[in-house]
């Protein structure tokens, strides 16, 4: 019987990959996407350069997988058996992830790069953008399946009103919020997309 | 009779504002808000350091300068004769702001380095932002005198929503665009305001 360890591709340490996402993060937050480097990250984790290397093949890589690992079950949708508990844990989960650190630095610094680089823009939305949008999209599935939504309801758009008001009052413009403003934003949504509420 | 020239302020000479201008968005774009230098300004307008502190006193006056007095009249609104007409027209000139050269770049680069830094945040509100607003406004009141919007119309959250769409699909997505977006957009807008066509 053969005891030896697997072959072959390395065993990769949990608690080695965790270091590296603690200093991905980090080193993101403080230096920004531009000025992050393989050789920081793995001298911030405490780990040598071929550990990153293991699990990734480039810092593109390696950046949007720790973003991704953290962010797609983020966008994982409450059942609350109405469109407007749907909508309203939705908006708050997106206002969470969008202001609170460390996403609200990663992001608008990311957004900008992505200006500079489409391959980047391009990347972040397969691995980050899609993903969230399918989780988030069941949310908009039931509401039609329940007659809340009209069936030709475009789900783009409403998918981009989930985050583009509290983006661009929050994030863009940091400006100050009304106390009920996420109850505010839940209503102008369910006004935009024609609900018809049970 | 005395024919000398105005003494006391020196008078500022507008080929020279023209290029320090035109340098200051060259910088901006090339080199992002933070890299941008009073030096490197000089340079490549062709003038002295002595000629920028003339005009303002710090980096990030002179930058919000320039962007206010490009950004602030391209909000000035379209007066259609309908709300529907008033806001296609905004909706677009927004995305014209956001999207294109050279603001499709500086716009995401400044609301980077202002989640670092609030002062900065505060400064574009003022100087580009809050002027925006209240040329747009105008849009919207006009809508409400002549009774396409409700009176008690949340301003703010209208507001959002001629930005916020475009913003988040164009900007921070990058996701491609059906060509009727603007259209659509524009739909989306009145129907969340709750507007009675006239």
């Amino acid at each position: 019987m053969n005891r030896r360890a697997p072959s072959g591709a390395a065993v990769l340490q949990p608690a080695i990959t965790a270091a590296i996402t603690d200093a991905v993060l980090a080193e993101l937050l403080e230096r920004g996407y531009a000025r992050l480097s393989m050789d920081g990250v793995a001298k911030r984790a405490g780990a040598g350069k071929s550990a990153l290397y293991r699990r990734w093949r480039t810092k593109q890589e390696m950046v949007l997988a720790v973003l991704a690992k953290i962010s797609v079950p983020l966008a994982d949708p409450a059942d609350t058996g109405s469109l407007r508990g749907d909508l309203r844990a939705s908006v708050a989960a997106v206002a969470t992830w969008l202001t609170e650190p460390p996403f609200s630095r990663i992001i608008p610094d990311l957004v900008a790069e992505a200006t500079r680089a489409p391959e980047l823009a391009a990347a972040i939305a397969n691995t980050v953008g899609e993903p969230r949008r399918a989780l988030a999209r069941t949310n908009l599935e039931r509401a039609i399946a329940r007659g809340e939504l009209p069936a030709d309801t475009d789900l783009e758009m409403a998918q981009d009103l989930m985050a583009a008001l509290v983006y661009w009052r929050m994030v863009v413009r940091q400006a100050p919020v009304e106390p009920d403003y996420l109850d505010r934003v839940t209503d102008t949504i369910l006004r935009a997309l024609g609900a018809t509420l049970t």
